[in-house]
């Protein structure tokens, strides 16, 4: 039989394989059976792999780390994990009945999609944050809010011109997944199993996966749970160094919607990061500011554990990313205090619609965090701002701030105030509030520039982004073009209306 | 006599030059000629040839390198550059009766623009491939198409305003030579010679060349032969290193028409990549997954040979960019199976018109390849995808594409079902369909929006760019705006049409 | 007093924090002083200063550099810095008397802002030439020109929307700080002073600064001096290496009205920097061609002292950018040989505006450099040029470049003479030119597209930003789009008025 000579002949060139990994730490007789055939299949991730710190030391040695340098949060983790390094199988056979979809592979029952609920294990603390944060929730938050699936439609709708009009037909699941749901995260479902033959081991039986592949970072995944760490630990490294850097954060916003890249990138602060970074350390733990590094990353101020050259910590690591905001910037419609629960569908703004602010900008308070709570998340924040700035400086940073996201709000309300006109004429269908194209024109007048002038005020105290990059320059453009075409159609329907008159 | 003087000056520096020079191969007496003038003239691009291969070893050793890892993949060349550095003279003063323009330079029969035919000596097979790449006929395909050229005219011609209306004239040579033709390349031509008083050498005669300089891949040479080697191997360095690194393909796939290099850099490769490359080896022949690198670029899916860890080939080198490739996504006016022959003149839609589809999405087929050879393509890109990716990975991903090139020909097809409304009605002339406000909405829909989709979807997988950065929000906006501006325009011709019939 | 308890353990810290700064050469007691409480407060900045030359050598050692390798250009530095590094004292010091909003700090008479004419007691050649550099007139420049304001105005005011028009009230200060200012530098006031409860030395007077952060080239400090080292020498590495470098350039020419450093990206040039620079050394001086680096970066065309390998000086250093350039690319309105004074206020066009053109294009002769200093400037940069290129290839690049400057202002002509067209119908009030929809789409033509155009002929010889990028497609576009509502726009009119006479 071919495939058992297949076999036979994988098992020797396996034997060679797990001699050539380069890991300290002893590889589990599990991970060794993978190795055998994706060491030659995939030696791309295995080589990625070899080289992490997951391939480097065992969980002793990891756990045996005092202070603040322990990556592994968990403080009871599985003896059999103990003295090997975390391999193939440790992940992928891990938890095999939560997961649906998990398969008979060569003797092991693997399941595909490792999930947060997998890496828990040893990162307690992390999954647990993580689950607070707006992002893991960024599946539901969008897939489940009526107001939000009419902005998508519009966007991703199928469309059919007929006699000058254009029809929308539902989008299809496969446009969805590689368009908002990349980011998002889609929702893993298995919808069979098929045979395979393949090229080292015969016939295999996988599963079938709707949604995948995917790496968003609210993933429903096979167990459940929901996100997935390599939306930023790029699997099969899981590098600390890749997740700090500016590069991961921008997969997801780079923009022009969420232009948070291109605004640090262009920025001071991105400046030194560009010019000097090759000789910082992206992999200390703690990260020592002036010696690790010496101008913040996304990460610095957002996410990581950042300590003094005394080794005091000025600010705590955190996977719930908004524990460093008082604002969030991202208007929807307006710029708002952040959301308390993450899970955003439960809001209700004063018109009952899922909306963090109405149309005329009011905050809906109940849902949203108070002035107390803005106020430690910006002391948070300071704290790392006075790192390499005075109070002064950092007090003019914040006022100006603050100012813009009251200013940008005010250019919202002037946008919206059209619109509504617009509305109120019958000279646009507020149905759906997105899919005309003068409605189209709004909304980029707030999903566009504002949230421009905001982040670039926020992360770059202003400079080109807040003027010309999609920022001042183009909201007051956009403007007119509101005020421009309302005057024209009025201009329009009182020649229709006063011939029609005449004509009665 | 001050030129006598100062040759003899240059003699003698040249002296000290050629011993300063520290390439470790012999360099030819011919070269060392060039030197004493040039090293002091044009450091910088004596410096950068010293660093390269082509100063480094001789013909001889580079021939002597077995397997893959050879470079040169001639099999007879000549015997006199055999144990020699190849420098200045060896290719300025290759086939000097094959080159218009060639003058006598102090004793040397020199030609200024080195060209594929001249590297051909050494490098045959790459040459050979480059002929059959849609790259080299990029000069032709885009001048000698009659619908092109009314698109470039459009663009490129010179307004003058008179009565509210513009017209354009021709564009001027220099003009188009700067635009169009600085990627596409430009064809060059002797206009005359020149004496022109030199620094170090006295009066010197040099020809006068048209559309000079340029480093278009489809340049046209003074020796007949298309493109430029140096479009992508940069002169004098030509260094492999810089060939592979994805900066050198976004001099001309930067955006917003082919945004190939944005899309990347924003991808979860271009991120792995900008993290990471710094620990790569670019310079290795061959490129071994997960040694010399862990995650593609640009060149490694389509050009570069391929190893896996044990030496297998995973993908052969090719100089004909589109072997991995079945469709072409660069949408014409919509996206369809790559073009047989690389001289794209020569296709005719049904319609008769120079196009591989016609207006209304249908593929030209007998100019384009067939079933079978998109599989053959499609199976050897996906060999590369499956190093890092699984099956279901892999399969899932091309899916998505595949139905995404359906969808962006579909939104495509709404569009120009607009616009043909519109030519139809009378509300604009479709003699040159570029030339008008509103066709220039449509030209964007898929000549920025649809591409950019597409790209996006093929080397991302979807994500920022897919949506927001010039992407289905932007092109949903633009049917949005074709609608718009036609029911508009509809409404104020009913206007004066009833106005009319009421005065007659 | 839990003050003075404090204060003592800072100067026990103090103590320590000395002895750990690992800077060569001796620290002033002063500086001692600040470093106390400094180092633990802003370890960020103090690490970066601990690595700079300030830190590395005293002053004397500086000034014992001979030759083009000396940075210290003034000829009398006062003895007591001649044996010391310069530290946080010595600059926030300095000239207590000549500072607005001098306090006393712990003993020591300290200012916030550090200015060029503190920098300029070592560096006084720079100073110099800084003072003529149109930079450091970027705040009046703007400030006081009334056009600009106009046009600042409409981009920045406040938005009000009622009964479907927009009003615009005046932008507030904190607004323009961070928006136009960020870059043109604000004007730093002292509007009185505050006490402050500080974390490690009880109560401490501060001034208030209005203005403050700001790091602007145009600054007006509190000692009256114009412009902020610190733009380009970012604090406290003040590095050449980061000046150099062009991520500092992109801070404020990044884009889309001057694209610079896009550009630049996208180009041959860019593309060598952005794969070799790992390689190149951004430190040494004088810099030299070939051996520091291979391809240029800004600096070097436009500021760097330059030389051959031999030590030859191709170019030498300056501070006043517009020393190597004959043409104003930033178009305002048309493109236009520089202005002689760097203060552009005193400009009047001939019809008394004060703008370098007239809307015409015609220059403002009197106020602008002759075609000898022309010819001077151009000579100045070629000689960088042909570091790297032949004659032929910089004459032919200049030769289109030239065209373009003219090409680009017949475009701009054409645009201009629709919209006059559009003023002298009563279509629009040119009362301010800037503040209507087709007004904005008019001023696209040349403050975004004209530019980009300019900019990518200049520094990339061409390429996708001359056509695709923001430039000739979009430009073509725009024009089409200002013909395209004057015809519309027309036609109402005439529907309206023959209604009217009708009625009549």
């Amino acid at each position: 039989m071919k495939n058992i000579t297949l076999y036979l002949v994988v098992g020797l060139l396996g034997l060679q394989v797990s001699v050539g990994v380069a890991a300290e730490a002893p590889i589990s007789e599990q991970t060794e059976d993978c190795l055998a055939c994706h060491a030659i299949l995939h030696p791309g991730i295995v080589e990625d792999w070899k080289k992490s710190r997951h391939a480097q030391i065992t969980v002793k040695q990891a756990m045996a780390v005092e202070g603040l340098a322990r990556k592994v949060s968990s403080t009871s983790i599985p003896e059999k994990y103990q003295d090997i390094a975390i391999g193939c199988a440790e992940c992928h056979t891990m938890r095999p009945d939560a997961h649906e979809g998990t398969v008979d592979h060569l003797g092991h029952r693997m399941h595909i999609v490792v999930s947060p609920d997998d890496c828990r294990t040893c990162h307690d603390e992390e999954a647990e944050q993580f689950e607070k944060n707006l992002m893991s929730h960024a599946y539901g938050n969008l897939a489940n809010n009526s107001l939000y699936n009419a902005l998508e439609h519009s966007i991703l709708g199928r469309s059919l011109h007929k006699d000058g009009k254009l029809l929308k037909a539902p989008a299809s699941d496969l446009t969805k997944e590689e368009a908002c749901y990349y980011c998002h995260g889609t929702k893993l479902e298995v919808t069979g199993y098929e045979v395979r033959e393949t090229e080292l081991a015969g016939e295999l039986s996988f599963p079938r996966i709707k949604g995948w592949p995917n790496q968003g970072v609210g993933r429903i995944n096979l167990d459940g749970s929901r996100g997935s760490c390599s939306a930023c630990h790029t699997r099969h490294a899981f590098s600390i160094e890749m997740a700090r850097k500016p590069y991961t954060c921008k997969e997801c916003h780079h923009g022009p919607d969420v232009p948070a890249f291109k605004v640090y990138e262009a920025s001071k602060h991105g400046n030194i990061f560009s010019a000097k970074h090759k000789s910082w350390d992206f992999t200390a733990v703690p990260w020592t500011i002036g010696k690790d590094f010496t101008a913040p990353v996304c990460a610095t101020c957002h996410i990581s554990l950042v300590v003094d050259p005394e080794g005091e910590v000025v600010a705590k690591r955190t996977h719930r990313m908004n524990d460093r905001l008082p604002w969030r910037l991202f208007g929807l419609i307006y710029s708002h205090p952040h959301p308390i629960n993450p899970d955003t569908t439960i809001i209700r703004n004063k018109d009952g619609i899922p909306l963090p602010t109405d149309f005329a900008g009011g905050f809906a308070e109940e849902y949203l965090i108070d002035a107390e709570e803005m106020t430690a998340r910006k002391n948070t924040m300071q704290r790392v701002c006075r790192s390499c700035h005075g109070t002064a400086w950092v007090d003019g940073h914040w006022t100006r701030f603050d100012e813009n996201i009251k200013l940008t709000n005010n250019e919202t309300l002037a946008a919206t105030g059209i619109m509504q006109e617009i509305w109120e004429l019958g000279l646009a269908d507020s149905t759906n509030p997105f899919d005309e194209f003068i409605e189209g024109r709004w909304t980029d007048s707030w999903l566009i520039y504002a949230n421009t002038i905001r982040f670039s005020s926020a992360m770059g105290g202003g400079g080109d982004y807040t003027v010309f990059a999609d920022g001042r320059y183009q909201f007051s453009k956009q403007l007119r073009e509101l005020e421009d075409w309302l005057a024209l159609h009025k201009q329009i329907r009182h020649l229709s209306k006063e011939k029609k008159e005449k004509d009665d």
